[in-house]
């Protein structure tokens, strides 16, 4: 039997921050045919509210540094502020949006990262996805809109990256869905120069990752998208594009096709 | 055919509040029988939020005014930090719990409160419950645990008192289950004298509310609950009680019963 389709959103803080790229892209999100999930971000929100209230995030590489106090800022922006307006403007539209961290209904599930050289705090790294609770929810008609918060299971929020979070989404959909995974931002893909949009890569294999970021033709602030993208192409995730929000269509899609030569089971 | 009985349980911010007595309430609710809901405010922590980003909340009559700053505050607040933290904790028991607001789902609509005398901003005044959605959630096992906001349908997310979301959520229940409705706050139910606990009220009828107000027998703090609660007895809520977490068990309950004469189709 053929499975349905499922279409899975990723979209950055970026395009959500603005009110027009907001609207244009949750109109898109909406219009969408089929079962569908939106997954969010909010980082530059977080550090906004941080620093106004006196202590600004730390950032190590690009990494935030999550202590209590980003934590809590980080599940007041996300879970809070960020999703609930998305879901009510989503529910405007018509759309069954419903709001959900990894903690509700023990969706994700995830382990505190272990300390190494640096301590990130409370970040967790993925160990497990409660695909029923999805599964039943699409059935039903709703579209799960998801934070970047997850849990440990011992009364701990945590704090993952949302790239990873569609990623293993998408993959713990795969076996009942036919799915489409989609990072969105505000490039029209994985281009060799931002500033020109003819250098796109129509697709890219994972076997030329490697010297592609070796010789920096990729740039290196790709790299969640592509690791975790093609970690979804191994998981048996059907299609996975890296684009902007004119991606969101239901026809063919432009954008960044994600390609990989390992085929699970 | 007997109708399953469902514990609605609200629960006040000050409970919530203190370490000690939200690690005791929420393990008297994970250890409660059958199907549950849990409802909450957090009204104070919001106040302390708006203060510390140098717009403390006006209240009048100690009803807060929303504006667009404090419902941003609100949202942050109830749907972020509270309901997450509370829907990991329970998690953590062993408990299925599901955090929503009033917009996810669709599940309380609201409309703004009509401009009177007091302009109340971002309030709304409940018009429907998608009770749908909560029973495929608690058939599914899951316990919603809903925070005090509503939405307009509109994209806006309203500010709704939470003893009203609880009284609303119970009565659109009752058909489908025998509701318990327990108004959980720091005191043993309703009392004629704060400091005495022997001047509890084992029921208080509905008739006689009006007199014990004027009479300055009954607190008129008191009012949201028992108007709230008088409500969904008349919706034909089973039983609904006034009390502190002691409710929270699996036997008889001790606390105020609230009781009318009025008895729906």
């Amino acid at each position: 039997m053929k499975k349905p389709v499922l279409t899975v959103v990723k979209v950055g803080g970026a395009v959500l921050e603005k009110e027009d790229s907001r609207k244009e892209l949750l109109q898109k999100f909406a219009a969408l045919y089929g079962p569908k999930v939106l997954v969010h971000g909010g980082g530059r929100e977080a550090s906004r509210l941080s620093e106004e209230l006196g202590h600004p995030a730390q950032l190590i590489e690009g990494r935030r540094i999550t202590d209590d106090f980003q934590l809590k800022v980080a599940v007041m922006v996300y879970a809070g502020a960020v999703n609930k307006q998305v879901v009510a403007e989503l529910q405007s539209l018509k759309c069954q949006a419903i709001g959900l961290s990894g903690a509700d209904g023990n969706l994700i599930q995830a382990v505190k990262r272990p300390v190494g050289d640096i301590d990130y705090g409370w970040v967790g790294d993925i160990i497990g996805v409660n695909a029923t609770l999805l599964q039943v929810l699409l059935q039903g008609g709703y579209s799960p809109v998801l934070c970047a918060l997850t849990h440990n299971g011992e009364g701990n929020l945590l704090n993952t990256n949302a790239d990873t979070i569609a990623s293993e989404v998408a993959g713990s959909l795969q076996k009942h869905f036919s799915v489409r995974l989609l990072y969105c931002f505000e490039h029209a893909g994985v281009l060799a120069k931002l500033s020109e949009p003819d250098s796109l890569f129509p697709e890219l294999w994972e076997a030329e990752l490697d010297q592609l970021l070796q010789q920096k033709i990729v740039h290196a602030g790709m790299k969640p998208k592509l690791y975790t993208g093609f970690k979804a192409c191994q998981q048996g995730v059907e299609e996975v594009w890296i684009g902007n929000q004119q991606m969101l269509q239901n026809g063919p899609i432009k954008g960044t096709r994600l390609r990989t030569k390992s085929i699970p089971e």
